[in-house]
């Protein structure tokens, strides 16, 4: 099931080399400004072949809307954005059909879809359709602009086990190697109460979409895994004013599966990519023999570079949903 | 929202004063033997009263069914059991009305449902409601019987950040405070292919039924945060034979959002109990002003004791509901 | 899956002779006045055991609330009702087990769950459980109110093919035999614009949530079936005023999916109850021979005369759902 | 919301002058033989332009296959259809602006979307999408042929008030005015026991997809609104055989919410198309006038002739979930 969300819906498509990625976002309110230059700045961040360590693959990545856009606003109805793929190179991939590349998806998927599954570059399984999450986040942020200044901005805080991530990807670079890092999350605007007690806790949500995002190993609230360290009384957020305000914010924000008014911070584990450049040994399944082989193709030599973007994107979606739940509340108490 | 799954469903109800709190199961096939003695040994491993660190409050916690089970044996309806609150001690929570319990709910919940909410003793935010997880947990953990030797097992490993476990509850007696700890669950004999690329990712579904468990700060699967230190070629599980088996583990079991055929692994971060014996400082929001206060009523120490056992739970609900979904797939390939 | 709805969500369960029957509705806003009393007037129009062609047995049908209700006022959290099963008489449906009766889902109910199904006076198949749906409207009737001046209203507008209702009991009653009839149903006050354009009709959902009662054959909206024998000039509702008002209402309130503002008009077939009294002439699946038998066991004549209370409630539902659903977009436009 | 489907999901997309319209089939198994040309017959049948009373607007409709069909064969991820829209003339829809079209969703629309609805050609709520369900239809007929000889064959059995076809069309030509029809479906091979007890009964599931369709007013199954006025002994049906078959099948097909085994039968009410070439009066929105005007553009004298297509579309569809469900049980049972 590829699609997500209550009254904010997604539904993802496409693979790697076929004709064209797409996402339809369903639910989003008529009435909001919507034009292929706002999605620039964000689709531009995640794009590969400008920073040191990613992919030299570049695609247009110019938003092309199917539906729900009509003389520059959104329409109400369902609103779907294909990205056509014009710069694939399916012969790279062919190669490695035998071998299924460690820690990527080729195996499973080839066990799971009875070797129907479209292999080409990952085909469905690739990084490549985050950039159809990237462009429902956009909208989601717009949405978001209405009921506030929320703002919502992740940063990759370390790469390769170093907090400065230049000398990260240096690391990676001399090592001929690829390598991961940690995004953290933090938004600021939230209004107390997002969320649900239970299953769908706003933790349970945000998770929920963040571990769509291929190559993710890890999620932690606030002070997260240190937490489990600390005495009560220490990790206990005093609460200073009737806003909600805490003395600290251990909590991350979020209370009971509710945000609490405080800041919504997160932290994201990022494994280092699949594909590295490095000799790799592993099993052909026609031969049934182990071998030494090399990953072809062009792959970032730390994914964890593009996902910021992906990341506030696929969190401004899970808030955008809540928020449109929470005005129905609203209303009566 | 308190409902969760697609074939297995769950729906929960209740709060920690009420009368009874519950789950109902819809989409457990018929035919599975029950009885309230299937659940005892899960029950009370949840229970506290025993362990060291673990709050002397006790319930009968005996399953009642109200649906689904006929002559000892799953009917194929929706299942409902609920459990009675007896053992309630409501003066212990009024007092502190006044005073939002820093790390509780009490202050977000109020906001969210207008003081409307049952405040007693967290009402439904309590982690007396994880009983009827537990019970779930035992119906699906039969489920998972049916599809093979399939073994889900939940393990405190951390306490207090002591491996040694007694060790982190004495230092949490001795400083008079409560302490986290982390969970890790295995589970072993799954087959290949379960979940799905994008939103159903196996982790995304995990991790959402995960976070409904209150007190849980993050997860990770495999080599988790630590893999965002590694390189490619040292993360990368190479493949060993055609069973899927890898040399390695780090993936934790799941790759491009599916299993892999091997052990799947991840751990959670428990928060020590909000609920702390030591005297805290926080806002009366009736006087505005900051005040020093003991959290009175029974608690646990470490709450994370009690955790594993929830953890299965929700774990087994979430692959026997894969399960389910598999076998509508395998027909046609 | 016996859940239904959006963001006010039913979840049923129970069997007509297991210990209770309830329903859980989640996503019911805080702050709601309900009392037991509340129930009274919609439960007693849907007993049996008062009018003429209603079954004798009766039950205390006294709601006990198990969550969501404190202090007498909705909490916001799942708010869970029970009706205890008091006054069955399984001794009367055992005789029928080898018989599957015509009409009833006693074969299909054992060949779908195995015959492990609960068989006792239809078990989880029984119109006894349509208490449940009462019980879920009278809240959402409740929320209905909050929205304005919404009434809703079904009457019996035929029974066994006779306008008057008294003549039409009175053919059943001589003939020794059950019938039916039709039930419509009258919306007034509903703002313009519930519904969504395709799959989520207003049509869609209020049909979803009508087959849900047993009995029900079909559903009409506006002129119905009779709108295919009519010209479109004929048909189309000329609009009137700037409210939407139109001059006639062939429409029945609904176009292209969503309210228009006119009144709500929709009709249901209501088929002669299963159990009549009258001999009937079956296959015995034990003996695989035709046997001529009657259907124990305490049954109404015209089971139609319970309809519309129930047809009242799922529309309810419906339209609470939906108006909850509207006050998120509107915020926005 | 524009989804629907537990595991066959359908997700459909586009407005009629947009650059397309389009459909998400997410669940469709792998290994599924798929090819542009198994649409043509069934897209053929929707298309106006052949048969008197439909349309003279002619679209090419080749589906374009933007994800999830790799090498001819579906590859179990989201498979996305898109139909181009070439032959619009949006300058017809212009002028009705001011004058909404009564029967049509143009001042609904614009009252619920703030008047930011892409109106042209009625937009989203346009006809022109079932394209798109056909589509789906096609490709959940193949799935329904996995499970056996399953038939799914809807006819137009009444048009004008006529059951002979041609003559009601006649009978519309000359009166220079748009009529109904009633459509059947009938459905062969379903094994017993699809479908749940309440919300998810059969009927419900089949009314929720069959009321997507613009134009349909009502619907009925087996003996349907003629069953209201029969005795229980006439309308029961006797078993006969242990397979299920029943002697007569007033049931069409459906008990309890369940298949029974026996042919599925059910009709909708088509009303007259709203776009009648008769001159109207309706209200100007601009003047607050009511005014004489005809509705331009090129529409259907019968919208009812090409239901019978869309009808076993989502028919189709809605079995195939089903279908894809009852492996999941069938399992353990």
């Amino acid at each position: 099931m590829n699609s997500f969300g209550t009254l904010y819906r997604l539904s993802i498509f496409g693979e790697s080399h076929g004709p064209a990625v797409g996402i339809t976002v369903d639910g989003c309110p008529a009435g909001i400004n919507l034009s292929a230059d706002d999605f620039s700045s964000d689709i531009e961040r995640r794009k590969g072949g400008i920073q040191k360590g990613t992919t030299p693959r570049t695609e247009a990545d110019i938003p092309v809307f199917l539906s729900g856009v009509f003389n520059g606003k959104t329409t109400g109805a369902p609103l779907t954005i294909i990205f056509e793929n014009s710069n694939t190179r399916s012969s790279d991939y062919e190669k490695q059909k035998d071998i299924p590349r460690p820690g990527h998806a080729d195996f499973v998927a080839s066990q799971k879809f009875g070797g129907y599954e479209d292999y080409r570059g990952g085909g469905h399984f690739s990084g490549r359709l985050t950039v159809c999450l990237v462009a429902a986040g956009v909208i989601a942020k717009k949405l978001l602009s209405v009921y506030g200044e929320i703002n919502c901005q992740a940063t990759l805080i370390e790469a390769g086990a170093e907090k400065d991530i230049e000398a990260g990807l240096q690391k990676a670079i001399d090592a001929k190697d690829s390598i991961g890092g940690i995004v953290e999350c933090r938004v600021n605007g939230l209004p107390i109460g997002l969320g649900e007690p239970f299953f769908n806790s706003l933790e349970s949500l945000i998770s929920h979409a963040v571990f769509a995002i291929p190559a993710i190993r890890g999620i932690e609230f606030g002070t997260g895994f240190a937490a489990a360290s600390m005495f009560g009384s220490d990790h206990n957020d005093a609460l200073e004013d009737k806003s909600g305000k805490t003395r600290t914010n251990h909590a991350g924000g979020v209370v009971g599966g509710l945000t609490n008014g405080n800041e919504l911070v997160f932290r994201v584990a990022v494994k280092p990519t699949s594909s590295t450049p490095k000799e790799q040994h592993s099993l052909n399944i026609e031969t049934g023999k182990m071998e030494d082989f090399s990953v072809k193709g062009r792959h970032d030599l730390c994914i964890a570079l593009r996902v910021p973007v992906v990341l506030e994107a696929v969190t401004a979606c899970v808030l955008a949903d809540m928020l449109l739940q929470s005005q129905s509340i609203k209303r009566i108490v």
